[in-house]
């Protein structure tokens, strides 16, 4: 492709992109899809001839882009938000248009040095001190690896070094709770920890607060029986009930015995922004890693996780490599960081942030959050006041998890919790499949429940209302009748 | 950002990237910087006011662009190449103004469909049986890393779910050679395997391929000393020096054990595309895992590595998480990426190289290999003609490796292995730093050489004269000066 006809193209999907943004109301959530249909509309084989570059938009335009669940869409209520601000959009097209390599500092100075500039941008401005240094991972579950691995390091002295997890002796830990995400699970089982070994810690039963009480207790009784508590991974902001595991008790309980926190705020450490609920994460600056991404409700386009270590020398001994081809001619102060994780080549991913950051200011993105937290709380006092509707979770931040209970002929409530799951399970599908709203059934405590995670850049409160008026009409009118 | 400030933005860096490709040939290769310079140019907090997009567009073309390793300029011979070809861009820009997200087949079934039949096609393409079932990963360190994994959960029986591997009672051992990449090792010990059980088989002393006979011998004491032979990696087009490790020998001998061969052709699988390449990686149905990175010089923009697989469903079984809030309505047909690698969310990276198949077309993209593989083999033959160089690897793609002795001053050469390293890191450094051209010093058998990595899809043959030239006036007009 030559580089005027790829100027034709690019201009064009500019536009689209332009134009679905501005109309993206008119576009269905979600679109109606069985497993295989995509498959079914592309040849097996790639085609001999090459096509024109506007014949492949045009069936990106029609193949593709509507096959996709629009995270974008102002009624998109699923999972967490996962914002893609066009600024940061901007910052992504400058790095794909800039095709730079990242595999040391010399590969690239800008590459490296924007993303300390920006992840120190980032430390300052959710009140984090300067005992900290980031680095940006593509995701959560990688940064939670990445500090599972630190963790065993340390707990071994570096085992890896020698014999390995199979020449170690001793038993070696993890505590989390039932709330804790599934990726900190199999981070846990990937890093060489054994399921035995996950200790899942009470939490309190309205919060689901990890109980510190029984940390204490788990890690001492590990402690006797000759294990290793190795790491305590403190979920703030948990998916499910939006859970802050209480990190000011954990550090006090694990940092005597050396125990590796880790703190996962995936969703919930842009919070951190808003000085107003920093009081949510006291006690972070004694956690040893914390990540959290700002792909999901800070806005910038997936992928970007970032995570902060209190001790970076150690998690590059665990990491590092230094071959021969990619030994720089620069001094041994350049940032090498291919070693603050696993893969070797690198994204220059700090743009997207860049761009976010200096375009939208750090102002409007606070507005923005402050506008979602206002909005949720008002969801929640809506639907408490609804007859037969509950919220079943606090709501700490922008999620609102609810419950319905549908009537009987007779006009009584109907509690058997296997109608109730059922009937949840039911209007949840029924909205999701209309395309016109998305939200994710979850379970809490073993019960169905549908979780409203407020938070998309465009939703506002018209489009709450809007919510709240499909999923009576869909829990409501159905009654019993599920 | 508005869609329409967005819109005239884009358009601005899409006219940008055209013109610098057309004009790529006037920047220097490679920036000359010291660390800290690029951190030096921002200010140490966000500044307080956004800024205008045109302004945050200006600073990015004068403080960032440049301080870049312009991996896609003609005369860019180091590492390996890392191309960015223009339609791969393209569908990088699909991607980002989609901005879908890829935690579930049903968050974005085109992200996770087209990605099955582009791997597909791309399996095709390299001549594979329909037996191996892909998926892309960022890198072929990850992609190495999960292969590890993979292997240590079939060879303790999926010690993951009951104590892990500090229960497991048995050594496991890892195979590879010296020449393997860093990140083979790295993997290993990440995966927990210690660094003692890390066998370095021995290789041909020219060739550098593994000599199967010590890895048979290996395996052979490591069985009778009661340990597991977990994993062979095989480098199938070494960094160093293009060595290939016979994978048709390593597959016998490992098959009867159930240890796992995994593949990594990061580089060189892109030369599976040629038929008349192919006999260089028989064997390579007979093993569990294979990767390889379009990412390199196939020229699919970065990060793109493909990983094969035999057995999905035992890959699946070691990653899989299923929590309620990620449970599908769709049926159990859909594949779900997130359990076939590390991070739970990704980004719709198979648009990039959908949108290089389908508009470059596969037979370009085979012309332009064959064409720096014909280059290579020609520089070869130049500076073996030449007095005082030698070619001191086969080329076997791409890659050519010399060296230079330097001339005393009394006509003779210098044969002293200090004197020749020294001059030889003097006469690249001289070349990288002029901005003129690229190339990596590398270490072969502890003695420094410098590589020449062809490939970058601007290379024609007129860039390998001028390379020539300048290689000769830096290591022959100093002699043994340095």
């Amino acid at each position: 492709m030559t580089p005027e006809e790829f100027r034709t193209a690019a201009h064009e999907i500019v536009d689209w992109i332009a134009d679905r943004r501005i109309h993206i109301e008119q576009l269905p959530v979600r679109p109606n899809l069985e497993p295989g249909d995509v498959i079914a509309s592309f040849p097996a084989s790639l085609p001999e001839s090459p096509a024109a570059a506007a014949d492949v938009f045009q069936d990106f335009k029609v193949l593709i882009a509507p096959a996709t669940t629009e995270v974008q869409h102002p009624m998109h209520f699923g999972w967490f938000p996962s914002n893609a601000s066009l600024a940061s959009i901007l910052g992504d097209f400058a790095s794909s248009g800039l095709g730079s390599l990242g595999i040391s500092w010399e590969s690239s100075p800008a590459l490296t040095e924007v993303e300390e500039v920006v992840v120190d941008w980032m430390r300052q401005l959710t009140g984090l001190s300067d005992q900290w240094k980031g680095v940006i991972q593509d995701t959560a579950s990688t940064a939670c690896l990445v500090a599972m691995l630190a963790a065993r390091e340390r707990a071994t002295e570096h085992s890896q070094t020698t014999g390995g997890l199979v020449g170690f002796e001793r038993r070696l830990c993890v505590y989390t709770t039932n709330e804790a995400h599934s990726s900190v699970r199999k981070a846990a089982l990937l890093a060489g920890y054994g399921a035995d070994d996950i200790r899942l810690v009470d939490v309190d039963p309205w919060t689901r607060d990890m109980l510190p009480h029984h940390l204490e207790k788990l890690i001492a009784a590990d402690v006797v029986a000759g294990s290793i508590p190795a790491i305590v991974v403190a979920s703030v902001g948990s998916t499910g009930a939006t859970a802050f595991d209480p990190v000011d008790r954990i550090v006090e309980i694990a940092g005597p015995r050396k125990t590796w926190v880790h703190v996962d705020a995936a969703m919930a450490g842009a919070a951190m922004v808003l000085p107003e609920e920093r009081h949510r994460f006291e006690g972070i600056e004694g956690a040893d890693s914390i990540s959290w991404n700002p792909h999901k409700w800070f806005g910038t386009i997936l992928d970007c996780s970032l995570l902060y270590l209190r001790d970076p020398d150690h998690l590059v001994r665990v990491m590092s490599t230094n071959p021969s081809f990619l030994r720089s001619t620069a001094g041994g102060d350049a940032t090498q960081y291919r070693d603050w994780g696993i893969p070797l080549g690198r994204r220059f991913r700090a743009l997207k942030l860049l761009f976010q950051l200096r375009i939208d200011g750090i102002e409007n993105i606070q507005r923005r959050l402050r506008r979602d937290l206002e909005n949720a709380r008002w969801l929640a006092t809506q639907f408490n006041a609804l007859p037969n509707w509950k919220v079943v979770a606090p709501v700490r931040l922008q999620t609102v998890c609810v419950r319905h209970w549908p009537v009987g002929p007779d006009g009584s409530r109907i509690d058997d919790p296997e109608q109730v799951d059922r009937h949840t399970r039911e209007w949840v599908r029924r909205i999701n499949i209309s395309g016109e709203a998305f939200l994710s059934p979850a379970q809490l405590d073993g019960a169905w429940i549908a979780r409203i995670s407020v938070g998309v850049e465009a939703t506002e409160r018209h489009h709450l209302e809007h919510l709240i008026a499909l999923i009576r009409r869909a829990a409501e009118d159905r009654g019993a009748a599920a």
